[in-house]
């Protein structure tokens, strides 16, 4: 196909197409005569790949050039592949600095008391997290600190199926595609999820009568002491006004 | 205190901070004579959370004056000032376009399995869900789709401490705070936990003999279905070789 149909099948214009291959992101086409180059479903496919990371993962240009090197370097083993990926993917949380101990230590506490052993406890992922933390500890909220275990629980839910989706896949390029793509768009995707599950829990703290059970005990136990008697959390993104009852204004 | 002070306590630069003066993020200190400016807690307090909207939730300086304005209108209604915040630390997510028929069906459907129903449908979080959708399905990842709902039912158990945190709060100010740092900061944490918990489960798969039983039961015979007989998925970023038997290369 001519750039013109790349560009439209692919929703990247020309300029962007003919910049990732000077940029070396895209393998240039196939030259068929004089202004004509040809290009193929490979340009496709990896030209999605691009996009996904450039536009919904935010990755840097000399990033996403990396990410793509270790991709066709067909020796190297998938392991450390995934390795360099996933740093890439996940550079733009990990801090310049080590983070202040205190917090280092905050995070190492949540992954032990998950039961968590096999992280290196300097990976990038455990700075990103203290990073976090510290930010948190700076704006007193010390409470969410404490809360993030829970988190830690979300988070190894939506790793089994991640890990689920790399077993699917038998062929190396299938592999490390599915983990580029899910760990960028599996963000994405997290995100607005815990956008619309905080407007539906919402929902449900003033709807008790039509609140669906909690799995989570400890949790329940804790949603009530915070609810009863006391006033529930304002229902969130709802505008309406009606169901606020929130003392103090 | 000076600005250098304030500047030091927060890790702001004083001229980051002179430009978010300039910009209506911060107010101006107190004038003390020629030269003299004046700062107090509240001008730390507000540089840290105009700091983690901007580095880490990377919120364009207009969206955060917008968050900021409606923080402090304090007759505006809880509820709809959290829906503005929302929205402006969302709205990196959410598409120009109205996402593919297709797609915003697929989201719609992820929503309404998890029991969901208080979200509208045209919500900007679903548009960014059919979007990122939309970006699998390019990508011919459709099988990951069908397993967003376990993500959703991970998100729901975020959702309900991230309410439980705005529960424990009685002043609107430190409603509004915690929502905005605990939604920019808590992308950040589930994002890094995501990372370390995928290294964990790939390490467990590959240690059969000492792996936690899985709580979830449809889970754990979708992990057995997809490792028992056929190989395992890579062991995630270990960069240990001797691990992995891979066939195919």
């Amino acid at each position: 196909m001519r750039i013109g149909e790349l560009s439209a099948k692919t929703g990247v214009p020309a300029a962007t197409i003919k910049y990732y291959v000077r940029e070396g992101l895209l393998s240039g086409g196939e030259r068929r005569g004089h202004n004509q180059v040809e290009y193929g479903e490979d340009h496709v496919r990896r030209l999605r790949l691009v996009r996904a990371m450039v536009e919904v993962g935010s990755v840097p240009i000399a990033k996403v050039r990396e990410v793509l090197a270790e991709i066709e370097e067909p020796d190297r083993d998938i392991d450390s592949t995934l390795g360099v990926a996933s740093r890439a993917l996940s550079q733009h949380r990990v801090p310049n600095e080590r983070p202040a101990a205190e917090d280092l230590e905050l995070a190492r506490d949540i992954v032990r008391r998950r039961g968590w052993h096999a992280v290196p406890l300097d990976h990038g992922s455990i700075w990103a997290l203290a990073d976090a933390i510290g930010r948190l500890r700076e704006l007193g909220l010390a409470d969410m600190v404490d809360m993030t275990g829970e988190y830690a629980r979300a988070a190894e839910i939506v790793a089994e199926f991640d890990l689920t989706l790399l077993s699917l896949r038998q062929d190396r390029d299938e592999i490390l595609e599915a983990m580029v793509v899910g760990t960028v768009l599996g963000d994405a995707i997290f995100e607005s999820l815990r956008r619309i599950a905080q407007i539906e829990v919402s929902a449900r703290v003033y709807q008790r009568g039509q609140r669906d059970p909690i799995e989570d005990e400890s949790l329940s136990s804790l949603m009530d002491s915070n609810c009863a008697g006391q006033r529930p959390p304002p229902r969130l993104f709802m505008r309406e006004w009606q169901c606020l009852h929130l003392s103090g204004f």
